[in-house]
């Protein structure tokens, strides 16, 4: 699924990643932004990575989100390459819970920031990265607001039959 | 030092975030980027917090940083508010260290990103917003490009003096 | 199941935090407590965030007990916006176990407290509703001694019930 | 300073922790609210913990508030000895910043719920503990009310000063 | 299976905690060693706890086993109220891990020690109450140190089998 | 001041830890223990840590007490060469508090445990071993609760104190 | 599996580390090394810890990989004991997730260093003594030199596939 | 303080990391080894992370020592980019104590080693980099095992001292 000009790239540490990570590029399909999406390892394939970041603003990339676990270099490495805006992903370890890829990537030193969002919180990566496309692009920032006040009837409808039908059968139906 | 069409809001929760905070204005001072900068308490004033999320956008702002501490609730509240991209300083605390702040701001539900940086990295926040405008802004991203080659030049001109003299006369230099 | 006058108000971040919060609710219909419960969400519904909070003293609650998980931010915010006593609830969570809920809800700033239980400890949440509004109706505080006469009782049976069949039959019989 | 008719009763588990403590004494103080304050050591003087947990309610306390740090038992013992509901305060320690109190506070079993606040939080316990009251005292509810108001304009007059002067001169002022 | 005269009284905040605190039984059956075991709760049942640590030492009692979990006020509580060495066990838990726990257990302060072992080390709460046993009683002291000698002979053992085997051949038998 | 028949065994991985350590040497003074006190360390000199350990029992050491900071392995090591009951002291470190050193104690294996007291809790261990030893001596053990005694007498008249002269008075007297 | 001989030495506490541990010989396999592997157990057989530390050198070993948990002792114990290079393997616990084995390893006094791996990671400490030995070894470096290559090859070939198929196909593939 | 042929690459990622990472140096001069000492940061200079990775075998290195604080990528980098060795020194942090670049530094996944020691723990790097020298080279080997044996001498002398002096003066002579 190869997009003709993408304008955000997603990339991760390994493709044990792309559970998580498919989420972004789940929702920026909803958003129709045009994406792509694959594989770059700061430790396994250290000539990707900088190539991936010194030809990223080049091939028309605007934002950059990067998953990765663990000791969490990815999204650090690629924000050090380039100058456009990386949105970083912690993926949830099995060791510690993705506490340690949380530190790796948010504890950036000055001069170089990565936009870090939740624990396996890649949905809200690509939200954040319509939101920042959005600045300048009325259509996608319409697509934004419109997802938000969705998200809020959602939960609004969820409240009145919560409401309706009392907590008991509620609890049942979700049971189901 | 109100400016006349400020692109970047920079609030926190309490003037004495005011230190670390400052480190986002002076950032954008050097970028020449205009922002407002003001005091927004999610708990002491949740009336203006509203009023500053929902005017936001309209008032001309492209993006917001927040700073807050503990229970450190203004940035995902603002973000909660307004569609613009949230950049969240999550201020170190004197009981915790901050990894109250951090975990109070990164660990935002699906639907609701914060762009978080590292603890009191106040001034990685301002360059995120600089990155962030200068997708579109080629005098900004050219500002953001020469301030990394000087990030770079400052440290190989460091790297040189500390090979050229040695660890112990430049550990008596620095003492000084 | 709406109750005429509705005393306490319970309130969660999401609908998929209800088999949790359902135990304040439980607890509250053993005591017989009039309370409502309902969805609202902090950062999807900021606006019925604040009706429900400015509302709330006049509708008549008096207590209101608020969940939520990750960046838990419902309890601090609805106590910024009421003067009545909110009990917040931290919600585990699937990456940090809930110390992050934990942190987000109970290290609020001067001036905007929460009453803070144990993560998931929504039934103490009903119980502390319970013993607050016991302090000037006798027969709710009547109800949460007899429940902690109970509780005790239950102990001590379960006490006599291993010292007279030793560990090993107790053992067996548990784990039928 | 006895008071005739205490309302609130303030204890700690040492008096080193009287310089926190006293904060919530101070609250009640600008509240008029009668309260008696005292040194309870779960640890040290466990009969006293069960005279004064047992006659509390009798004595017409209607609110505990309890600080203690590191293994902090007394919030929760004494919440298991009176129906009355207990603040509890965890002390900030000198090895572990009081994360070792707040657990130990705030995470008790079904039954017995602590009312905890931020680590050396007091002040908010004597804020809560005027919230309690204020359910059915409306001058109380007033003072409370008042009180947020007065917090609500001094970060409005921080915030326009702040505004005003910019961040390089109010920074000035500040470190004066 | 009550015996004649303990030397060890095992107790235990909740029945839940059997399957860990069993284990501590277990070895004392191991050494011949006379105890009691029961339920206690320092929050439920205040006023056994209370009794118990107050008749302790004159019904022969010489070492108490505690174990609690959460806000685990058993083991402290226990040995704020006798002279007896106390050994306090952290029960795991379902949220934390038992961290808290830990900290509630072992943290306490000057004047009241509990001596902890590792969160669910019942076992070794067992063994060290034979130890202190041991001390002055040649018997106890002797069964310890064959215990000790096996459990260095059974690792020998398998060191052997293994560095026979090779690590396949043995990964295999384990699996079975 | 060397004993001529120590009980109890003091050691500590490094002089450094002295100031802490010495915290049980004196309540042991005060009780009237004789002890011997020295540095053995697990890492820097294993072959005296075998030795002290293997000839414990022989000298007529009756309980060990060892601290140690960080990768912290001297009371372990040492409760793994002795039958003598081990109290472990966990000290405090510069960079992560203790509580590397905390878990590097508490969490022994089945089979060989370790009697843990709090970080820094020195003064705990030597109570403790006062304890252990007044199991079978009535001497010891009535120093240890007349030491408890006075302790809930101290309480007792600071508590008084503080009740008669209020928060303010009390707080300044401190503060000389 | 007994090699002529080994050049690296693999230990582990306990038969229950063998699971993780093996993957240090695999790896040594995979690259032709000769290696021992046996249980030693710090605190169960610490005769045959020092035995096995001090003949190490002279039975030809050059470097030791050591894997632990918990109260993880072995590769400092036995880094005090020989010169060798130690490397140490941290071993995730069912409790606190091998925090404990990391911060028990790595933590170690000045003097003695152990070269700590990751969590579980053996794998990569097999690497690390091929490494090692690599340095003046050629035909050693150049089958990790190969081993890279491959990894990155690897890594190449799955991104290559998942550009190819996008990553709703690549997921259904993982998924079966 | 050039050297002719170094053997070991000290770097680190800021010049501000020197009073740490300067004690690595210290020992390779007691030990007479030939090193090199620069600042190479991941994040501000990668173009020289990349050539120092990338050169340094043909230019004579055999080990790498890297310190790194916060979000700490330069030794996991350098590892990903050289098959040399690389020992990781995590620095101590302003906000988190180095707990991050601890994980940022060990938690490396498979394929990719970092040889890990203490926070702070360079002068550790140096005596292990020494070690793994050592294995071919017995002048060197030599002079850790007579620095170990140093290490030993010092504190049996101090444990003499202590012995000797008792605590009491022994404290006194420390505290001038």
């Amino acid at each position: 699924m190869k997009h003709k000009k993408p304008l955000i790239g997603i990339i991760m540490g390994s493709d044990s990643d792309l559970p998580v990570m498919s989420e972004a590029a789940k929702i920026l399909d909803d958003f129709d932004i045009d994406y792509e999406l694959t594989v770059v390892s700061a430790h396994r394939t250290p000539q990707k990575l900088f190539q991936y970041g010194q030809s990223a603003r080049d091939r028309g990339l605007e934002v950059i989100i990067a998953g990765a676990g663990g000791a969490a270099h990815l999204p650090g490495m690629i924000a050090s390459i380039t100058e456009l805006p990386v949105i970083g992903v912690p993926i949830k370890t099995s060791t510690l819970n993705g506490i340690d890829s949380l530190l790796s990537i948010v504890q950036m030193p000055g001069g170089v920031p990565v936009a870090t969002v939740a624990i396996n919180g890649a949905k809200n990566a690509g939200i954040l990265g319509a939101q920042i496309l959005g600045i300048t692009n009325p259509e996608i920032r319409n697509k934004v607001k419109v997802y938000k006040k969705n998200l809020e009837k959602e939960v609004l409808l969820k409240a009145n039959k919560l409401e309706d039908m009392g907590y008991k059968e509620y609890l049942e139906k979700m049971a189901k």
